[in-house]
């Protein structure tokens, strides 16, 4: 049951796709205050409680016990202190015994999520537009309160098959030559590869939709030739728009007045990479058609995605905030400075970027309504996203393309994917990475993943091959990092032959975790899920942070600690853990509910498989469309009987349906030995272990 | 064995005590080479080494895989980025089955230590300076490579036993009545407390040994006001001295040119918290002697003991940075800034502080020899220390007081304690206080502790009380917190009582914690230690990053993650379980060695005492001198003998030895029943698990 609760006058988000009546009654759980303006949802917590969502966020798979605020924020240090992130996904799950609901504040401006912070017993959810509205899920479970929020705000965005596979990216590559090399120096080494990103310097200029021609002389021949590499081309596109006269985006914008405005109308312009830019108001549907069929140019020229950044909206600095520092430093610089006008003025200079005044400056239309920016903020990113996912679907709405942003909110889940942002080169993103998958999913965001080896910062061997082995089960499988670290693609590092290996597992796992996400996207589904939501009346299990459940039949539990041999992971339930070396060198170990200290070496990954369950395995391939799955080798510990329904397509048209794409395989072992049956499959049930 | 091999000119940092003659052979282990001046030792690692060392340093316990660079830095974001904090000690324990060795790098510049990261089989060490004494130590453990270290280097710092107490700290307490009030809310909520610490605001201004009349007009009357309830005061000195005239230890020191020059001999200034400050040369005898009497005038007044900060040096800015920086943006004012222009602008307001130039831009002496500061730069704060230290002995030889550092050197462990620097109240800061105590104990620094609940950031309750439930056993016991942060003394949280419990068990552990800690300071030893020292033959317990040995008898285990409600222990050996939630409220539970997982509610912490051991326990007391340690409860888990050596003193003079304080505790069990005895001692052995 889904209840609307409707407060002061809310702003469309476009978040919900089924239109609820308001409910007449009072809001069940929260108490509610006003102050000021703001609006107050408190909530009393018991002991037990665990408070699940917030989807791209800090810290636990429980958020409890700390204090987050959506406020969608380009800030690339992300530690335990901080409270954003790219993203707001205002979605929370309340769980213990005695209390399962999910409350959905559908609100585009800054809210504070305290959730135990200031006080352990108590949740204090703050709205400060004060306009908004909240629904209310109840269900018999976890999992079908995040299916009914799927059911409220839509069908998740469906990826082509092969963006499952392996993508190498980072900022610095600036040339068809740089791109070739990647492309072949994986090829050469069989380290398995389907697309490279082009980040900033593929574009002239920083300028949307350009591509620099001393980089890229005829991206239409590049694109061509990497497709016969089996490499898809991936490019990134910015939010701001470069203030030139005979930028074509930049005359259209201005001479349709399709960019965001101060208060007295003129076009608002904040810094970002190429300098002085315009904002696109994204909010409104005239903007997001031109601008996403500005995406045309590219997809014309052999380009089969793309990704979105800079888009909450990022804000170096302004015009104002510049002017404000300089002035400042003027006014001191004949002064004695003292120790406190230092801090002042250093913090001038620092917290010039992405500045709260300078997002209270420009003004946003939705509908018919002129908005402070402030009030939509976190709107920003999702409507990019959705400028470009209806601009592709223009240009052919048979064809899936690949689509990841790096800002968004609820809604924008049905137009594409997110990475998890800029993140660091430190072992606790590792784990960080892993948390987000079961929140990401709750809210929506089926397609995502993280920087594997860490944006920021300098990758060591150790952590990027223990990365890869969480990246290996999610479905952006990125490796990127930033200008000026250490280079990370797979073939820098001595170790390159056990990173391969590994790749190879995740190509191996293609037919299994397409199948999955497919099935989790068509019936509204998670694909990751934190174990409370199958084993809601385990208490251990539910508390677990460093393990999720995958598919319907797995569990993973990456290593995430330099020089670390092994580590524990608790069974809800029996399970065969599967030590993968590589798709072709593996050992199964049946083992027992309970807690267990499991050995894997620096070049050994886990899968733990439920008891009963089977898993399909493929040969793999160097790409996606080289992996055969219809010939597949079945992996579990079962009983006499089990099956699996699998789900495939051709992976690239739009035109798919949960039932057409499944196929059972059935497993029956007797005495004379086990079999499997599919239709249209070879299988191979060898690896299968029997009671 | 301690081999000793000299290059260039070693500098005289004071770290060793016992001349060696210089080896004649060539250095065994590492391959040597120069890079211009730098001088670099390399060495193959075999897959299976560890590395130990580096006392306060970042990261692991095994400090292999990744870079460290001793260059003492006042910089309070430790994330796993960082290479250096506030001290440098340049000690190194290379461990495997096959090669285990020290590695004492006697060169106060700045040293690289490339451990793994670079190429994960191989470790380079590069003195920049090329001037240092290399000693190589080689015994039959690594416990014993550690004691010759002690030996080379001299006895640890002695503490007075009330440093043992619980110390609450922050950074704005501005008077006495703010003091006062902390004192009294501890005594009337039975909160044991044995001191409060001042930080810089009860200074005039921020002047080294002034007292701000405003907050504190009769220091001597009020520290004897705090004596009667108990409370030792203990007063911040920082490194900078501001430059006022008529401020008398300004004027001393410009009269008889203490303070650190420019090279052409004039006062180098910087700012620091008094803003523009002179740096006393503490590497001078003289200066030495002069800046040490100066404490004398706060001993008076009554005050027990000293912490000395600010002194890497850290310099906010000096005089030639912020003109740089006001001319850089005079320069960009009424340009039209590009992005890069604006990250340059940016970082050169950021990068002002502890700016390598201005290292490079100031002299010190050492002997008769004038030596630019930054080849000597990890001494600094060694020998203010040392400076304090001395100042103290001079006042009183036969006392003992408390003094502890932010900035040390090897050597500096002789003289004071150190606590870690400016940590967060980030749970991952739980678990790197941990790791640093035995690798500041490897490197001599005995009497040292983090900042409970996190010096930067805001503390949760939950937070606070299982970073509590750890600092029962650190030396220094110290909750502190940053102005502007949220307050966390322990009674600001409705989870007090159970804080308050927690703080019960560090003082009925009193009697053991001061035995252990005087018998690894007298006899050379580690009271705090990896697992490998004690189970080297054990892989596993080799690579254990989060429990580590506590004296002979015992293992800590400490909960350092969020809303987790037990964690996973590896025993090498059978223990006994101690459960505490109270001084008098406890479980014990015999464990077998292996791998568990242990339930530990919010308000339970663990300890774990090795089978066939036993510890003494007080009743605890509301402060330090009202614990009776001859009034003792025995835990363990035993056969039908077992015994304790117990140390006491009186916990102030300085005139111990080891012999005079040991007292045997001897447990009996048989069918009757068992017994103990130890002399002047009145013992209950009725908590004795029995096999």
């Amino acid at each position: 049951m889904i209840s609307r609760f409707d407060f002061g006058s809310p702003i469309d988000t476009g978040a919900v796709v089924r239109q609820l009546p308001v409910s007449g009654g009072s809001v069940p759980y929260f108490a509610l205050s006003r102050e000021d303006h703001a609006l107050c949802f408190t909530l009393d917590l018991a002991q037990d409680d665990i408070i699940f969502g917030l989807g791209e966020a800090n810290r636990g798979i429980n958020k409890r016990g700390h204090l987050y605020a959506s406020w969608n924020i380009d800030d690339g240090l992300h530690t335990e202190s901080k409270n954003s992130l790219y993203a707001s996904h205002n979605f929370l799950l309340f769980f213990s015994k005695d209390r399962t609901f999910g409350a959905f504040f559908d609100d585009p401006g800054r809210i504070t999520f305290d959730l135990g912070y200031t006080k352990t017993d108590e949740a204090r959810i703050i709205s400060e537009n004060g306009d908004l509205s909240l629904y209310i899920l109840e269900s018999e479970s976890l999992g079908a309160i995040a299916g009914d929020l799927r059911r409220l705000t839509g069908s998740s965005y469906l990826p082509p098959k092969w963006a499952f596979g392996y993508i190498q990216s980072r900022w610095g590559y600036k040339s068809e030559e740089d791109v070739r090399r990647i492309v072949s120096e994986h090829r050469r080494r069989h380290i398995p590869l389907d697309g490279v990103c082009m980040d900033i310097d593929y574009m002239d200029d920083y300028m949307d939709f350009t591509v620099d021609p001393a980089g890229f002389d005829d991206l239409h021949r590049f694109c061509g030739e990497m497709a016969e590499a089996h490499a898809h081309m991936i490019p990134i596109i910015d939010a701001g728009i470069k203030e030139k006269k005979g930028y074509e985006v930049c005359d259209e914008g201005l001479e349709n007045g399709y960019f965001c405005t101060y208060e007295d109308g003129t076009p608002f312009v904040g810094a970002v990479w190429p300098g002085r830019s315009y904002f696109p108001d994204f909010l409104r549907e005239d903007v997001r058609a031109w601008f996403g069929a500005k995406y045309h140019r590219l997809l014309d020229a052999g380009v089969d995605g793309f990704w979105n950044d800079m888009n909450e909206p990022a804000l170096f600095y302004s015009e104002n905030g510049i002017r404000k520092a300089f002035a400042q430093a003027e006014r001191m610089k004949d002064m004695n400075v003292g120790i406190h006008e230092f801090f002042h003025l250093r913090e001038v200079f620092a917290d010039m970027a992405n500045s709260p005044d300078d997002y209270k400056s420009f003004y946003q239309t939705i509908g018919r309504r002129r908005i402070r920016h402030d009030k939509v903020h976190n709107l920003y990113g999702a409507f990019m996203t959705r400028a470009a996912a209806e601009g592709m679907a223009a240009h052919n709405p048979d064809r899936r393309n690949l689509l990841f942003a790096r800002s968004s909110y609820i809604g924008a889940h049905r137009y594409g994917g997110v990475w998890q942002g800029d993140n660091h080169s430190w072992w606790s993103h590792i784990l960080l990475n892993l948390k987000m998958l079961p929140s990401l999913n709750m809210c929506g965001f089926l397609y995502t993943g993280a920087d594997i080896g860490g944006f920021n910062g300098d990758a060591t061997e150790d952590l990027l091959l223990r990365w890869l082995q969480l990246g290996v089960f999610t479905p952006l499988m990125r490796n990127h990092s930033c200008q000026g670290t250490r280079e990370q693609e797979i073939y820098r590092f001595s170790l390159q032959n056990q990173m391969r290996d590994i790749v190879t597992v995740r190509y191996a796992l293609i037919p299994y975790l397409y199948s999955e996400f497919m099935k989790a996207a068509l019936s509204g589904g998670c694909m990751f899920r934190p174990l409370a939501f199958d084993y809601p009346d385990d208490e251990t299990a539910c508390r677990v942070e460093d393990q999720v459940m995958l598919g319907g039949q797995c569990m993973i539990a990456p290593v995430y600690q330099q020089n670390a041999r092994g580590r524990y992971v608790y069974l809800p339930e029996d399970m065969l853990l599967v030590r993968f070396r590589s798709a072709s060198d593996y050992d199964c170990f049946p083992l027992e509910a309970g807690h267990h200290w499991i050995e894997l070496e620096l070049h050994e990954m886990p899968l733990f498989i439920r008891r009963g369950c089977v898993i399909p395995l493929s040969r793999g391939g160097q790409w996606v469309d080289a992996v055969d799955s219809t010939d597949l080798t079945l992996l579990g510990w079962i009983g006499s009987d089990a099956s699996y329904m699998f789900y495939d397509d051709d992976g690239l048209s739009t035109q798919v349906g949960l039932k057409d794409g499944l196929t059972e395989i059935a497993v029956k072992s007797n005495a004379q030995g086990t079999q499997a049956f599919g239709e249209g499959l070879t299988l191979h049930a060898g690896r299968l272990i029997t009671d």
